[in-house]
């Protein structure tokens, strides 16, 4: 029940970090367009390891093998499947990690959830290898959607609550072996009014609910978000205005939405994303088979900071659920 | 599609604010539960208007009617339905604002979604007001819980920035014809560890995409939320123990939650509610037949400040998710 | 899980036969749709209970009460809830049928499923009387595929084998205390061609799922249906031919069907309806209190005959069918 | 929309008979069964053509390679992603057909949906192919259900109409370029009461919406079937008995199904194909470039009947509603 998203465009998620391939169907894409790869290949490129020197040494292909739904670079109506090889997988590195839980990771819920059964050697089904098919999804996405006027552009706000010296903070936390998280703002314009559901399926719970399966995420806000809470409504109300003959508002503090549905304004939305819970630092956990508590080393190759490779995953989140409530 | 919620347990909600009646219909709700119709009851009374000095005046009796599913007290295992009846409704109210939409509210993108043909006297599905079968459902499931060993209870965390002197904050919008927004946290505790679904249907996937539904909400953030992008993966990790035999971490910054799932800590959680948009000050709109720009006086009874009525609401939310994914 | 069906228009099904009022919620009914009421009271009439010597007695009033949705007798495009009250009820009938389950009957499986707590007075949720809200709903999708020229239409076939003195198996049934049962055929026309979903959401799948929710059925079969295990591949394929320029099949054994979605024909199904399983011959059956077998004589008011009544359900059953696979 | 099934199991279809591959994503398989490689392979090649003498004489390996959800042959809890390459396609032979569709084919019905987009060589997506996927996919639940004491078993009841010199029928309509239909009968025993909800998720709904996704089915029935509209009341109810301290019907008219719910009695159904639709002999078409008709001479190599091939498809699709609906 947990991997298939969407209603009209459904997005089935498979794989796990060090099985032999992870992957995506996605059913309901429009028959007929046509797809620039390299524009995909370019997109499945900024979310890979390796790209600079604050991801992991890891080396991974990415490379998005079409298996279905496309002919000739056109996609043909039916459900599209693409398979991402797992190539660079080194199991070796979690097997000290079986028992001992990794404070911030999945390890521990998961053992209860799946009762030892999951696979979680470098992270299995929660690791953030699988946000490559959901950049993939999102990729084909973006491209539609601009084909109708509407751009998904995402970029960082902050890292460890510094606006200017990002790189710095970066690169502090990587030779302190330590992690550090950050703030990813994402905007989406020329979707036009009319977008989104009421109650259940508004435009936020389609992002959030998607944006939420993104690992490290752990709050949302729309417009001036959590910034509401400190205003009037003399100030928060966005007042209406027609500019050129179209209908818009003064200010974009509902970030684009009303009552869940789009109203014309850009769609702003930021995330708050967590620092990498792998650090090279000594942490205490516990050994869950034999109950007590004991110190834990992570070894392997870890990103002292997620957020730059999640940029592109918080854009294909947003293109996902924008398109399936547009279809 | 939009007005039904979730998946082993579904919550249907009807009604707009000025028809003969609001409700819900819930699907899955287990059967051979014993209910106590008076604590439901208080639960509505903690949401209905005109208990304070800072609520509207209208008498809503909100009293729920409940037409299947119960059989002498006690869930039969069928679809529960509860009808609301709309008894203070006074439409005149609202004709004024027919072709000018009011500022932050979703009159102008409901007129664009539905060519006119919505029913929005008093904000029609879109009103406030349909947060009452949301409230009497979440009652229902919170009861449920509590017998489980789950107790559900938000609070008001701040008020126009305000953490002590919330009430003057709100006496001072009401007095100034404005109105203010907040903060509500929520706690879950006695959540066992293994609840919620990887990827797509974690915890935080579904509390927010049923939170997002209550009007006024612009964001939603878990554990230690957006102050994640300030710390360091050193700090930020909740490290496990032992106690008494059982796991827990030394810190709660995942808000109870790992990987989409419970770890069996607190599921905490805060919501960002934007202030009233209906306020008594001239605001600046637009004539959507003349297309061109006007001012806007609003009248009817307001809220000044929405937020303590949504306490129970929010907890509604929390609990529905909750025992979705439970059951 | 249970009493939601469809994915863009959802239908919610509540109610108990002996329960206060029993009803449906219609959610994603396109806006603006202007409701002939008459002609859905006509439609409730068709399938209410006293309107010829073969029906039961009972008198059921069957007024659906629109409880939101529709402002000024047009649709709003919001969820449209209509109430059906329960008047006739006489639960003291259920009494002696409390542990000894009906053959034919839902009681067993019911009792083994609820634990004993569903309330099957009457049949409870599983009674025929739970296609009062049915026939509601398809009353309101026929008036809308009517507008779009499309025209759904059921008949009875045949009753107890024979298809000319239909009546008399009727009467014979009910004179020994007996019942009979009977297939109902329907054919929509003015359906174009393209709708329906490939693999899971086809046209067939959509309408016999919906189908096979109407107490009686036992089974579904679409143009020459079973009839196609006697044909060669020679005799079974509808050759295309061109009329009037448009594209046409001379033969229609694909019931309008063809690799799930329609061809522009018109779409024929069959329905086979078992007897009332109510009949006032003494039957064998067990008391699953004391778990031994017993004797059970079944008092109450039954229709000898209940395919007369279910002809108006299964033009419902399609035509929801039909405009949930057309939004 | 269209090719995922299920609700606590789902079920993601995709692939084109002349693309790369196809397969299925298995989303909710439970975690900690140990998978028997060979007797999914087993059913595969009860599926794959080439078996015996009727059947078309392309090799097929059909071997599905796991790409993900499976650990050490364990199954570990997470979407189990199975992918079968196309060896054998030949495209050429479609290419006369491009124009002209075939009787009885979806390939009109696909060419006014998908406006000529959809890849249609050899089926597309509608191909009996598609049933590859479907069988592996029911082979895991089937071995899953027989750990639960549940076996299912379908078989060949009549093939155009013979019910004894089966074989013969399919000879003479292969030595004559025809092709001929016939039914199936598919028997689940084991499963215990309680299994299949009410209204619109019944056991009959279920499995109905799975099997009219198998090519060439037009029509289902359970238990007595269309047979009981032969029957009276007092002949067609099963009346119950004790036996061994169990619940057991005297007769099984109802298939097994009461309400849509099991009543422990075997689950039987049976199911109607059509002759396959693409013969050697000459058939009248349309042009629909040139919108006149035609003749049409389908080459390529086909079975004379697709029914023996069918059986394991069916089995699966049992096995998969069963399964979804005991979870």
């Amino acid at each position: 029940m947990s991997s298939v998203w969407g209603n009209k465009l459904k997005v089935s998620v498979f794989g796990e970090s060090h099985g032999k391939a992870i992957g995506a169907v996605i059913d309901g894409f429009p028959a007929g367009f046509q797809i620039d790869f390299e524009k995909i290949l370019t997109e499945m490129k900024r979310r890979a390891p390796g790209n600079d020197e604050f991801s992991t040494t890891r080396k991974e292909e990415d490379f998005p093998n079409i298996l279905s739904g496309v002919t000739n670079d056109i996609t043909n109506g039916f459900p599209l499947c693409a398979v991402i090889e797992n190539a660079a997988k080194r199991s070796s590195d979690y097997e000290s990690l079986k028992n001992s839980p990794r404070p911030g990771h999945a390890d521990y819920t998961a053992t209860v959830k799946y009762n030892g059964f999951a696979d979680m050697r470098g992270g299995g089904h929660f690791s953030g290898r699988l946000t490559a098919p959901i950049v993939f999804a999102g990729a084909l996405c973006k491209q539609y959607l601009e084909s109708k006027g509407i751009y998904i552009s995402a970029k960082i706000l902050e890292i460890h609550g510094e606006k200017v010296n990002i790189h710095e903070e970066i690169l502090k936390a990587k030779s302190d072996g330590d992690s550090v998280g950050g703030i990813i703002e994402c905007v989406a314009t020329g979707v036009k009014a009319g977008i989104g559901e009421p109650m259940f399926y508004s435009l936020e719970s389609a992002i959030s609910s998607f944006v939420f399966s993104v690992p490290a995420v752990k709050g949302i806000e729309f417009g001036a978000g959590f910034g509401v809470a400190k205003l009037k409504g003399s100030e928060c109300n966005d007042e209406f205005m027609i500019e050129n003959g179209e209908v818009k508002t003064k200010t974009n503090n509902s970030g684009g939405i009303l009552g869940g549905i789009s109203n014309g304004m850009p769609i702003v939305f930021r995330v708050a994303m967590k620092p990498t819970p792998s650090i090279y630092m000594e942490q205490n956990s516990i050994n869950l088979v034999e109950m007590k508590e004991c110190k834990l080393n992570i070894k392997g190759r870890h990103d002292p900071c997620i957020v730059p490779r999640a940029v592109p995953v918080i854009e294909a989140a947003c293109a996902i659920a924008i398109l399936d409530l547009m279809l």
